[in-house]
């Protein structure tokens, strides 16, 4: 059998797995409300068993008959879909005409539509459905609030450069292609010990420092790629695109990199807005910058692209979620710190519920969004999910040296796709660290307010500094330095009450000038209080989600090609997420067949179905190809049947099944389907089935 | 009576001759369907009559009150109304917190929430039912793009700058400040001849060239405002944001000053995926940005804004649109360049059919967007409109001197505001200007094929290098030159055929060298033949929106206080563009009541309703003022009698009306009102009315 069959036949049988794992976890969720028989269940089950064996020998038939490793098939896998995709203009590399950029893409009209649709699904989801607070910021943004958030300082990759070119590369994928190339030379094989030094050190290139990553392309003797020329040793290179705001050219500016301090700088409004209270969640959805070093993996890499963040504000002591139950019992594939370092290196299928009482996740509200991130990937839930095989997804827990300092716990959504792993969303407890950054640069406060359920006694530390002393010897800088002390954090305050205490002297900063403090210059001590409530700082809990690479793994996930014909490419979008709902084909280009596909095609689009008509005399069987390459679930062709009795047929893009409907239910019928109010199995069972003319 | 009184009876008089007007228009278009009696129409008219006459009444009475000028009224207008905006968070100055950046401004979240439904409510307008091909590009765009399309040597205003300080400033708004206050100066009221040469500068200001603005500023004294120092010399500043993309920094970028360009540099790509076919219109709605020199206005001048552009390409010898007939007879203002230059300057109602027959409107493609652009801006269209008064609306011809050479008609969509006429679209026919200019620029041929009805004589221009002369004197260029003749543009290649004919050498510039070609080099002539088609550059029609000053015309004319009192600001959005459709109240803090609240918003949730529940203590009238002044247009309100026989209270915002509906028809109620398929008078006529608790 020729390998593009096999490769048909592979692909499909990791869609069917995909599909009856969606079947198995609905009828489990049925069985807890009663509604299914356990034999059904269990029939499930063993189909799905079945399933998952067939699509074992399919790989393996499939490796045996081509040879290659399935990394090899994988790229031919992209390569398939990518023509596809560029083909019908998904997406266009930008500025093509003038030879094109790296890293910049336009959607075009499919791929517009379903970005639209991917983020709208996203608003409806988490922003409706958990009524967040929904912000836009500007891209442009200055430069104190990027030094406040750490951005300017630490927003870097290390670059080398080729010492006769110029050109630039990324350090670390330097190192990593010269790793990964001794581990894979079957001509010359390392040494063991040589070979799991080199396992050792690629599991660490993403930790290592400006020298060590140095001494390690030295070590390896790493040169430029291409021209094999010299490379420099390691320096930062900051990813953030500068500008400059105004016509003087003195307020240096950045392209934001995130969007998320858009939300943390209007912290104190949008306390103000919710009453005061907590907790509450804001969120933006907007496009952000990254001056990539150089950009590669296409669509997954690129400079400029669509965020969606949500900051999620608690009580630090309070990190329960009162909606938490609702998905207590979703149970993602899981791959926690302990699996990641145990024997198997395999995620787990865990329900939340049990992952926060286990301790394996945090608290409630980073497993909350897991598992409302976990229902938007898939392909059926509530609003209708994004289509993301559910078996082909997971949250990867981050080692403990992954995390900042500062970090509570955090979780990356990471969706299978030919690339491997790819991180699609990041959920982290940033704990209060992004609005303390502010708090501290900005002076402004970024505290809520706690009422205790009844008075309690704490310590109060009290700063009172000596005025009258102050004035005399500081003269007019003396209110400066008062500020400046009654604005010391707990910690600094304490290390100069320490100092004094001792007899020493004590620095403090006012006004840009160093002072000196000695004793009697400021009272500093802790005092009991009774007190009716308290200030602090919230605690972050922040889900990020890049649209644009849940967009590509959406592509990768639905595509396949028709068995039999690997010509024949289709995409199996989710209504929600395709691009058009619905094709209109007169079966002839006569003036009565098409002037009744126009009427349907204004009747569609008065349900707000995103429709076209094709009246080109091609076969019908050659437009469905069409339609299928872009992923339209839905068709309806107008025969001589139409002229006679009023009906028309539908089709069904997976299936190729076929039914006729009157032309008056039509519009609303595919509206219910989209909406997936009404699925397929529903339409089939109501309405006389058509022969499968055009897909035979 | 005190002004505040009279100027909300102004307010509400202008609103109400508003809804009037709409409700002629459309009793009229009934009228011709035959829905409506002809005495309905007169009445109306009727009425409308007696409602201007009330509108100038009260207007007059106000400003006798006050003693101010209506220019005066309007600034304290828009200042309450800001005040209600900025306080419910519509938006809010960016970085805020780091004391705010000029011309950048943050969408709160009932501001995020009407921009996405105005954004919305466009798409569904244009695109949807247009099926037009919407892209996406990115903002960051390579220099040779916008030098292609003229921005980085034309996109910039004339600056002068502070001579002792540094301070920047537009010079035309310097001289316009400076001629105004001369025209407005009571103490020393300037000479008659003075005044109209004051008068007549003023109209031209946008006109004057560096030289002619100097000259100017210095005839009449410019100084710095508020320093009161000399100026320098006006030069011109580019608009645009510079940055540098990739590391190596010699890559010139820029945030791109409109989004058009993206769908130019796609055209050839787009007409393909057209099936090669004209006419077609491609879409994008993003951001744009421009570093204005000293921005003012507030939201309506900023420095990165969302914009939403069509290119509709046509044939230039065919400017119809078959949707034409949809749009003949409505009949917005047109302010065309004769009614600018008679005698009365007021816009006049025409309707569209005529405008084109008449020449007015230089063709139907453009008639037809300018009707659609209404449609869009009113009350009440088919997807119901964002909410304009029709009344405050007009299309102003570009007069002969404002428009670009090569542009064969502009209009603007201009919206009557505090500011004055604010321009919130313009619809443009820029001929082939666009395409041309990227053609030349990227040597990629942007063209369309025409097939003729039948064959038809033609001149074609040939060009016939002699090769091996040019070989034989250019040896490696001689290709080069070869290329560069055939690559002449029919203007050169005539000229250089002119001089040769004349015995006259020529030049020619082939790989940035400048070559002298001699008769006898190239062979240049016209041919006469039979051809069966045509290649051209399509034209361009663009009508291009500022949604952000949309919004804020929609911001003002919403805008009124409650008769009797001024302190209750209402914004009379229309359901579709209003930030929350629904909000629930229960109706006193007891647990039966908030149950029965949460679930209703559950209910209204999962119809897709952006809702809040108000649950906090404060009186319901007070709650419902609350609400009102974020223009929510219903309200459900859960009480005593819902406990015994669920139901509760539906309120209307603007007659705050209020009727009894059964609790499980309430969410479909609320969709169907919000989505404009149901009026309010159909459900007073329906459910028993309400005493109007908390609004008395």
């Amino acid at each position: 059998m020729d390998a593009g069959v096999l490769e048909t036949a592979f692909l499909q049988a990791q869609e069917t797995v995909g599909r009856q794992g969606d079947i198995v976890r609905s009828l489990k969720a049925q069985l807890k409300d009663g509604k299914v028989e356990r034999s059904a269940v269990d029939e499930a089950i063993e189909m799905l068993k079945q399933v998952k064996i067939d699509l074992e020998r399919k790989q393996k038939a499939l490796e045996d008959a081509t040879g290659k490793t399935a990394s090899a098939n994988k790229e031919a896998f992209r390569s398939a879909m990518l023509n596809a995709l560029e083909r019908r203009l998904f997406f266009i590399p930008s500025f093509k005409i003038y030879g094109s950029v790296a890293g910049f893409y336009d959607y075009g009209p499919p791929g517009c539509a379903m970005k639209q649709n991917v983020t709208q699904t996203w608003r409806n989801h988490f922003i409706l459905e958990e009524n967040m607070l929904e912000l836009e910021c500007p891209a442009v943004t200055p430069e104190i609030v990027l030094k406040a958030s750490g951005h300017v300082e630490r927003f870097t990759d290390f670059m080398v450069t080729d010492v006769k070119t110029g050109d630039c590369h990324r350090a670390d994928h330097l190192l990593e292609g010269a790793l990964e190339a001794l581990l894979e030379d079957r001509k010359n094989p390392a040494s063991p010990e040589a070979a799991k030094a080199a396992r050792d050190l690629l599991a660490r290139v993403g930790e290592l420092g400006a020298e060590e990553l140095g001494a390690a392309l030295t070590q390896y003797g790493v040169k430029a790629p291409d021209t094999k020329n010299d490379i420099s040793a390691p320096f930062p290179f900051n990813l953030m695109f500068k500008t400059s705001i105004g016509p003087r050219g003195d307020l240096v500016g950045y392209l934001r990199p995130e969007t998320a301090q858009g939300i943390f700088v209007n912290f104190k409004d949008l306390l103000y807005y919710n009453g005061s209270k907590l907790p509450f969640a804001a969120a933006q959805i907007g496009n952000s910058y990254r001056n990539e070093i150089s950009p590669r993996a296409g669509l997954l890499r690129v400079r400029e692209f669509t965020q969606a963040e949500i900051e999620h504000f608690c009580n630090p002591a309070d990190k329960s979620h009162p909606k938490f139950q609702s998905v207590a019992e979703v149970a993602p594939l899981l791959y926690s710190r302990e699996l990641q370092m145990g024997d198997e290196k395999k995620p787990k299928r865990i329900p939340l519920g049990t992952a926060v009482a286990k301790g394996i996740i945090a608290n409630e509200t980073l497993a909350y969004f897991i598992g409302r991130t976990y229902l938007f990937a898939q392909r059926a839930s509530q609003w209708g999910g994004v289509g993301l095989n559910a078996d082909r997804v997971r949250f990867r827990q981050h080692l403990q040296h992954e995390m900042a300092h500062y970090a509570e716990d955090c979780w990356d959504f990471e969706v299978e796709c030919s690339y491997g792993w790819v991180e699609c969303a990041g959920l982290a407890d940033r704990s209060a660290y992004d609005l303390n950054a502010h708090a501290a640069m900005s002076k402004v406060e970024m505290s809520a307010y706690e009422r205790f359920a009844e008075p309690q006694e704490v310590d109060v530390l009290s700063i009172v500094p000596n005025k009258k002393e102050l004035g005399r010897l500081f003269k007019k800088d003396a209110k400066a330095i008062a500020d400046a002390l009654e604005a010391m954090s707990e910690c600094d305050a304490l290390e100069m009450a320490g100092k004094l205490a001792a007899g020493q002297a004590a620095g403090i900063k006012a006004d840009g000038q160093a002072f000196e403090m000695q004793p009697g210059f400021v009272e500093i001590k802790k005092q009991r209080k009774k007190m009716s409530g308290r200030n602090f700082t919230p605690a972050v809990i922040e889900p990020s989600f890049g649209i644009g690479r849940i967009l590509y793994c959406v592509f990768e996930h639905c595509f396949y090609t028709r068995e039999g014909d690997d010509q024949r490419s289709v995409f199996s979008f989710t209504p929600v997420t395709a691009p058009v709902k619905c094709t209109v084909f007169p079966l002839l280009q006569r003036a009565e067949l098409n002037e009744r596909a126009e009427a349907m095609s204004a009747a569609l689009t008065r349900e707000r179905l995103s429709n076209t008509v094709d009246t080109t005399g091609t076969t019908i069987g050659k437009r469905y190809a069409r339609t299928d390459e872009i992923g339209v679930p839905f068709a309806i062709t107008i025969d001589y049947q139409t002229v006679e009795d009023s009906t028309a047929t539908l089709r069904e893009r997976d299936s190729t099944a076929q039914v006729r409907v009157p032309l008056a239910e039509l519009p609303a019928l595919v509206r219910r389907l989209t909406d997936m109010e009404l699925s397929w199995q529903e339409v089939a069972a109501k309405y006389p089935a058509q022969a499968q003319a055009g897909d035979e």
